[in-house]
């Protein structure tokens, strides 16, 4: 405590005066401008990190040459949503007009990409595939140039990239009291410390193998909020669920799902090492499967083109596609309707956790696996997959003769959820606010659909002052939280409550979910130290308390 | 007032007795069976109404015969979701397994199709391609049957059917006290002028032409709760609402647009005169502007047929196509969306509006136009819509030198707007519930996608008793309502409240909506009447006049 003897109030006041933006610059990668540079320009830090690359100024082009394995900088004057493939494509963006709520800066932002806008000392024209900058300089289309997004400075040619020493400070290559540490690593790892002695707010990651599990417990988080199932559906491992989707019986559905538990259970014990004697909370899986199978476009037209040299294999599996096809995927055969309407689904999932950490357990270790069910939207759905879930862990337990403390809870994720959350917790043990799903449904709109083709307009009439993505929306998702959490608590006084959509890593958001009173927030491993910066800045403010 | 001293306690008996439900199945078209008719099953009456077709016991083959024009009956054992297409296509459902829960019944409900389900004195083998029943009898594919959903009874050959006499008495046909009519018509009639005495809600109609707003005024509609514009721009004008799209200048959109004003205005002169000194609701245009485009698999894979012989207005559609394509259209670019993002339509569908009631009042009629701004969100929505909405009708009132009081309010369909009623009816003189939408959002699911996918599913498993899109879920959905409609009032004490979701029509819902406070439903011509039956019975039953 000689800490607090020293002068708590500095390190309080120092806290409250860094916030979890300016420590997210401080992560991303960044030019070494030790050697020779010519700036060329100077516009707005839109969107942080450094990128290098060809200047192409058209967006089509950009894609023809990231599809040849170049790496591309999208120069225009201003995008428009015809310019969205080619700012996926590209690797940072430079426009010269527009400000810091432009389409190029707001995408850009939503996509994470690095972004110069406004520009304004750059003369773009983009008919003849050329800029023009002060003195005389001309970046033809090919030209390599790297522009910052952190500083707004645009550099001919291609400049060094060094990784953030702050970043080499969380992996723990850099020690704080290491010769070589500066003092903004001292700084920042004063301040880390603190926050995390003030903070109440648990941090967790959302991880979905080994690697970013461990990645995510060296940056400080105290569990796994999130493990996407699906992820671990993609590869090589795609043809399995094209067996389970294609079957046609009984029992060759079984067969694909018994081909898929050994390679599930193999993650989880991967995942539950990783994170030994923290929580790792496993999401079953959740986009319908029509995901996995090809594009319905692309085969009909593969399909059509071979005519009648079409393989029947082929025109089964445009039939499945077919049959499968939604309109609108989202809103779809997805969540714990999959588990419910497709027979062995849920068990199988169910049962590799269950022996992956009875394994593990045996082997002497503290697995602590929570099984939550996606898309939950009655207490009905919740009753039957808990029993399901229920079934299968205790035929595990006496299969293996190795209990296992399983929680079972549910994201929360549709606004119905929200609505019937005491019903829901009689059933749940813990709730996980997807608050991605909750903001695409309260709102009735798809962060694919509408982020590129009308966000920056919306911010430009004053319909938004920012993207209700990147900030929880606390007028109308953040109700529909605080409503879910109070009626949950009262329900279940224990219910343990989080929030895995990517607000969990939103500096502004973490703050709401501080005072709402949730017990953590989940977010992907190169947030975990801003959340928990943030936390910790939430408890300084107040508030929040009370709502336990 | 005869009439009450007469016994006013019978007829409020009388009303409590009979259903909307049971009034439904009086308006279905019936089999006229007074000549020989050979009854061959009886099954459950799962979907009502009388259907004549070929026996058909394959879904592909449903399809493929109903685009020659044939009209089918689809005999299965049960049916699955892989029936959909076939279902779709037959005038209607024949299966000798499952009850008013499988999933052939709760699919035909949801389509509004004939369906008898559960006629487990048939043997059907449908890789033979016939059925048996008992006396020998089997019919193969191609010999025509009659079902009755409302009875259940299974014909062979064609009976013939007849309208209705009801629907001719609320036609006008039929005057219950003429000589044909009998005891049945005089008893509708007695009980619709009781319900229509006692009941508070008032009953407007969904229409979008002067004929169905013609029928639903002779049906008692006592105004048009929702006009759907989009649906004026189908037919030959979908090449207007092309040009639209693939305009590349501010002078061909407005072009554009010029082009479909004339078009509109006509419609709503139509509309406004058939409903003279009634309100009529007019929702400015809703759907993503690609649904008028052609289909993306379609044209890509003619393009790709066509090779080097595609022509470059088919290129140059095929990049609008895919441009425009969204993932989850019913998430996308539309409603209130479109308004704010595409220059000149509001202005274009307000001045058509107000130019048709200048129009008719100049003529001496009296013509009460609301315009409805579709899938706002917030208030800031509203706002800059009703902004731009009353700068057009000033503009009109002063080209014409008529004043037309025009009420200005917005459908109440994403889960937001409901959150956020208080600061929405600051700007909103009306709100119109749009329950179909906002049980989509509310649930996460898209009627289209999930109905025949696994409602029946979720039926048995006790997951709900009846589909949320028949009937509303007042749990969720109706909390939403019930949350927009107290907060809405108390921020605007006379703020008009009604709904235009299908729900308007179902008499479950329709108490729920008295209940709640609501002063209209809306629905389609046809459930008029059952709407205003159920809202006597609901006045009768008490409740909801406190919610003023």
């Amino acid at each position: 405590m000689q800490f607090v003897d020293q002068g708590l109030i500095d390190e309080d006041e120092a806290l409250r005066r860094v916030s979890g933006e300016e420590l997210a610059r401080l992560m991303f990668p960044r030019f070494d401008t030790s050697g020779e540079v010519t700036k060329i320009a100077t516009g707005i830090s839109a969107s942080p990190g450094a990128a290098v690359g060809k200047a192409v100024f058209d967006s089509a082009r950009a894609v023809e040459l990231a599809a040849q394995g170049e790496k591309v900088i999208l120069v225009r004057r201003e995008t428009n949503p015809d310019d969205l493939h080619g700012m996926i494509a590209a690797q940072g963006i430079l426009t010269s007009r527009g400000g810091k709520t432009s389409h190029a800066a707001v995408v850009a932002r939503g996509m994470g990409k690095t972004c110069v806008c406004g520009a304004d000392e750059l003369t773009v024209d983009t008919k003849a595939g050329k800029f023009t900058a002060p003195g005389g300089i001309t970046v033809s289309e090919g030209d390599v140039i790297s522009i910052d997004g952190t500083s707004g400075v645009v550099y001919l040619g291609e400049i060094p990239v060094v990784s953030s020493e702050v970043v080499r400070y969380f992996e723990g290559e850099l020690h704080p009291h290491a010769d070589e540490a500066d003092d903004l690593i001292r700084a920042v790892h004063s301040i880390m410390v603190h926050a995390d002695h003030k903070r109440r707010l648990g941090v967790h990651a959302n991880a979905d193998n080994g690697p970013d599990c461990a990645r995510a417990r060296r940056f400080g988080a105290g569990g796994v909020g999130l493990v996407r199932t699906e992820h671990m559906f993609l590869g090589e491992r795609r043809q399995l669920i094209e067996d389970l989707v294609l079957a046609s019986t009984d029992e060759d559905r079984q067969r694909a799902l018994d081909a898929l538990e050994p390679l599930q259970r193999g993650d989880f014990v991967e995942i539950l090492e990783a994170m030994d004697g923290l929580p790792v909370t496993i999401r079953l899986i959740d986009p319908p499967l029509h995901e996995f199978l090809p594009d319905l476009t692309d085969l009909s037209v593969r399909i059509a083109l071979a005519g009648d040299n079409a393989s029947d294999k082929d025109k089964e599996l445009l039939a499945a596609v077919r049959r499968l096809h939604e309109q609108n995927p989202m809103l779809g055969l997805r969540g714990v309707r999959l588990g419910l309407v497709i027979p062995g689904l849920t068990d199988m999932q169910v049962r590799a956790i269950a022996h992956a950490a009875a394994q593990l357990k045996q082997a002497g270790q503290d697995p602590q696996p929570e099984v939550m069910i996606p898309l939950t939207a009655t207490v009905q759905e919740m009753e039957i997959s808990r029993e399901r879930a229920e079934k299968v862990l205790r035929e595990v337990e006496e299969e293996t003769g190795t209990h296992v403390h399983t929680l079972i809870g549910t994201m929360i994720e549709v606004p119905r959820a929200a609505l019937n959350a005491g019903p829901i917790a009689g059933s749940a043990e813990f709730f996980s606010f997807g608050t991605n799903d909750l903001t695409q449904m309260t709102w009735g709109f798809s962060r694919d659909d509408v982020e590129g083709a009308f966000f920056s307009k919306y911010i430009e009439l004053g319909i938004f002052g920012v993207s209700p993505f990147e900030t929880i929306d606390r007028d109308g998702v953040g109700r529909l939280v605080d409503i879910a959490v109070k009626e949950g608590r009262a329900a279940r006084p224990d219910l343990h409550l989080g929030v895995c959509g990517e607000h969990g890593g939103d500096p502004d958001s973490v703050h709401f979910f501080h005072q709402v009173g949730l017990d953590y927030v989940s977010c992907s491993p190169f947030r975990v130290p801003i959340a928990r910066l943030e936390a910790g800045r939430a408890a300084l403010a107040g508030g929040g308390s009370d709502s336990r």
